[in-house]
């Protein structure tokens, strides 16, 4: 049987887009291609509100991410964690030799923006990293609040991580001045895990010509050259073409639904979730900045998560555990994508159900 | 209209595979994920002929192969390139820093193993690549007479690209003692491109844990880790899960024909391609060493391969310009995957009419 996923990504995909995956193959390098990429960069600069050049690299989110923190770091990169995904930034920039520092907020706290500009202001750092959306713990950082501040030191490179909010919510990279924003399709777009996209903007660019040892597969310098040389909306190596066959299509879905009618449709699913978990649990995060795609709930009631989640997948449906060490003391309901109320009802009725509420 | 695709990759997927691609959604945490790379992982053992652990990439093969190189060399790296993607690995080894140098064979000639094994008796390399099947010149490498070479190294980490030949010719991983073999989804394999898998033997993992500054996304050890970690068969970030569902069963569907017929099949449409380039070009490389799974044709008639190109996409099929600097000096034709002897000679009658032979 099928569960219905409300877990963090992958989530469920319409039955229409995933029959796009199956569309037949073509030549990565012909006049197919490059239509075909140029239609999913139009479209997905509608989706990230900017001018930017967009990228695609066949990869998770995680690969853009590294890119990011390896090609565009000349000096120190100063990383805002406020959880795993934040964590893993950092992970990156150790990993490939880059200076950097990590200022994590506690479990369940969001970015704070005076930190941010005590942090910059020591002139130590030419790019910063924040999480919009930490699945981990479900915080919505405040990220318009955090560009004004990344405003003001306009060597900085601003990279934010939107892998699990970009389509579900509000964020102009234009306005906000974003340098790099990275999504990954198995979140809030609504197709399967396996392609990643990102808006890049020239300043960063033009920074990460400058950085040595960018290493190949993930160097934004080749990828963006791909695309720019001759406006050819080319990509370095052979790219996933079943997935942009899907993205292509699901664009045009979601431009039709309507952007601000898609981050209203998540945001009236969060605040259903949260009344439920406010009246049977308890809220884990700061509830200022609670994510409108995926909602922590605090395990009050000492159930097992694991065997409520076991119950819930009798019925069809899966939600997810904490995260890392919140395991079993929080457990996570993710309302993203193309999930729409009655769902997010049903799993809830559901939960009730098992729990005897 | 759909060209049937003669390039050398993407491939022509069977339609019941393209189908596997449309599969729905499940956690990549799970259990099903776990068994579904665990099956994958035991039926590529067997397409590999080894015992050493499958790893899985969501990337092209360019990802793997940058792994190799960046994570197992400590020491020095001696590439031996015979074309394109040879010259791509060194390109990959000084993107990251990594020490290394070139051995470069002339445009359609192979790889000498005389010559590897004075480049190894110099005793400056720990690691050595080499290029299984070229498609930028059509040459497929002596690599049974190179594993003897570099069998006299014991501290050498073999590593050898088949991205183009794995499943279409015999390539025996633990019998020549290759280290990290890699392929890749879109070629003999038959399915979309999106997918990286390698093998790689317990000497080329305990190399990788003593070389630092090895990256996140395609550190080899992560990957090793996830998957050998409790036997979990699991992957660092979340991974395409629609190109595993299409591989597992392409897995079947290659087993089933049996790899045997599988790489005669392959060896068979090469010889009725060759024959046909004797009869109305010539063959551009080297004929004791040409590739079973494409052909590349040297333009002894001084036709334009892009119009030829362009009269056969109206016929319905598309082949190959040269590689690079080759480009209207030669042309290739793939015969990868599941072609079959009829599609061969249908393009193959194809070419005559637009050129009248």
């Amino acid at each position: 049987m099928h569960k219905k996923l409300f877990i963090p990504g992958p989530v469920d995909v319409r039955p229409d887009v995933l029959e796009k995956m199956a569309a037949p193959m073509i030549s990565h390098r012909g006049k197919a291609a490059t239509n075909l990429q140029k239609s999913i960069s139009e479209k997905m600069q509608k989706v990230f509100q900017t001018k930017n050049t967009i990228v695609l690299s066949t990869t998770s989110g995680s690969g853009l991410m590294e890119s990011a923190i390896r090609c565009c770091t000349a000096k120190r990169a100063a990383v805002f964690s406020i959880g795993a995904f934040g964590d893993r930034w950092y992970k990156m920039a150790t990993a490939n030799g880059v200076p950097a520092d990590k200022f994590r907020a506690e479990d369940g706290q969001a970015t704070d923006p005076k930190q941010v500009d005590e942090v910059l202001a020591t002139g130590k750092y030419d790019l910063i990293t924040v999480t919009h959306n930490e699945t981990s713990v479900g915080i919505m950082n405040p990220v318009a609040e955090i560009a004004e501040v990344v405003r003001k030191y306009p060597d900085v490179i601003f990279c934010v991580d939107t892998v699990s909010s970009m389509g579900g919510a509000d964020i102009p990279v234009d306005k906000w001045g974003i340098d790099f924003c990275i999504t990954s399709t198995q979140k809030c777009l609504g197709l399967p895990p396996g392609l990643s996209i990102a808006s890049v903007s020239e300043r960063a660019f033009q920074r990460a010509q400058t950085v040595p040892n960018r290493g190949l597969y993930l160097d934004i310098v080749e990828i963006y050259n791909k695309v720019k040389k001759d406006d050819k909306y080319q990509y370095p190596s052979t790219p996933s073409l079943s997935h942009m066959f899907a993205l292509d299509y699901q664009l045009d879905r979601i431009l039709e639904e309507g952007l601000e009618n898609r981050w209203n449709r998540h945001a009236e699913m969060a605040e259903v979730v949260r009344a439920w978990a406010r009246k049977h649990f308890a809220l884990f995060s700061d509830e200022r900045y609670l994510s409108n795609t995926l909602t922590t709930v605090k395990n009050t009631r000492g159930i097992s998560v694991a065997d409520l989640n076991k119950a819930l997948g009798e019925r069809g449906f899966e939600i997810s555990n904490g995260y890392g060490d919140l395991k079993e003391k929080t457990f996570r309901i993710a309302h993203m994508a193309d999930a729409q109320m009655e769902d997010v009802k049903a799993v809830l009725a559901a939960i009730e159900e098992v729990l005897g509420l």
